[in-house]
């Protein structure tokens, strides 16, 4: 991996087990054994290193959520999303803790967070609507909008709350498993009849792995 | 007023419109026509004024979350809790803004807000149950403790997820308003049959509010 790469790598891996605030660029150096200034040769600052992984972010968050072909199960398309979510919080989880601030310290991060808020609240649209005309849930078409924003909050700040909510909270799968059984309440209660035991099997799997327990694929 | 009062009533103005992190003691002293060293007679740094302002918050929200009376009807139950939740984000929106930075930086603040958060969780468990007991809201009573975690996170959050999914997002009435709209939803698919008027009516006034208009009281 070129040194480029790898200093990226670090710094994400560093920012999400030690919270981005408490990360300097002198600390990514000594994590590679490398010199600050060869650190400095590929990157001026801090923000800038902050810039690529949001480069990363982005494609991340392109390729992982798949637009919902109409092919596919209902289960196959909750599921997707699922994965989807578990892995943009796994992977970056200290963008979501310090997601306002790195947005208030950088204009063009914030722009480019903005397109992609944007991407992101059509894909949840898409996805309730696919939902909807495969009959798995029945809802007033007027509340799609506010549900859509609803879980978009509920995803985002997941690990805010978390980590307000209770002391020494780790960005563990566990926690982040219990946050995808809060998007699962939100859809419960408009599941058509015909899809209740299908949502409470996943449902179940789900609270199994928020327990820490190993579940069959 | 005393100069003490007057510097945490001006902090709090200046840190809910321009943020708190965009807010000096300077700026403070200089919006009050007071010396610096005046300020600091009274607090030592921001910190400090930041926890005064901190423990107005927790009287705020002892005071305003009244425990639900057996006596009360579910309209009033309701209405109250969403009136608490309107001048709690609209007196304080700052912190709101601005938590897990807040709390990272202050291990003081960080514990007294695991209280107020352990308190505030009470609160919302009971007016749930209150609800189902009354009969307004027939829900699984497993999924109780997983929706009062989903209204907190929902009302904790709002303002961060505001201004971080459009530029320019001003803590305005109507933003609030269209905040509280989304805890409406939540309750929405468990209200009985019986109460489902009483919810539409109280969810087109809080839609009105949302768009600007005056609502008759």
């Amino acid at each position: 991996m070129k040194t480029k790469d790898r200093i990226i790598e670090a710094s994400i891996e560093l920012f999400n087990s030690q919270g981005e605030r408490n990360v300097t660029t002198n600390h990514i150096a000594s994590h590679l054994n490398i010199s600050p200034g060869n650190l400095y040769y590929h990157f001026s600052n801090k923000e800038e290193i902050i810039r690529h992984i949001f480069t990363k972010y982005a494609d991340h968050m392109a390729i992982s959520f798949e637009p919902v072909k109409p092919s596919q199960d209902a289960v196959k398309i909750l599921t997707n999303y699922f994965d989807a979510v578990f892995s943009a919080l796994y992977h970056f989880n200290f963008l979501y803790d310090n997601l306002p601030v790195i947005m208030a310290r950088d204009p063009e991060l914030r722009a480019q967070f903005g397109v992609i808020h944007n991407k992101m609240m059509e894909k949840i649209h898409h996805l309730i609507v696919s939902l909807q005309v495969a009959n798995v849930i029945n809802m007033d078409t007027n509340d799609i909008d506010d549900l859509a924003n609803i879980i978009k909050q509920q995803v985002t700040f997941w690990i805010s709350y978390c980590k307000t909510s209770s002391e020494n909270a780790d960005v563990t799968d566990e926690l982040i498993y219990n946050g995808l059984l809060k998007v699962i309440l939100l859809f419960k209660p408009y599941i058509t009849s015909e899809y209740k035991d299908t949502i409470n099997d996943i449902s179940t799997r789900y609270r199994a792995l928020a327990a820490g327990k190993t579940v069959e694929e």
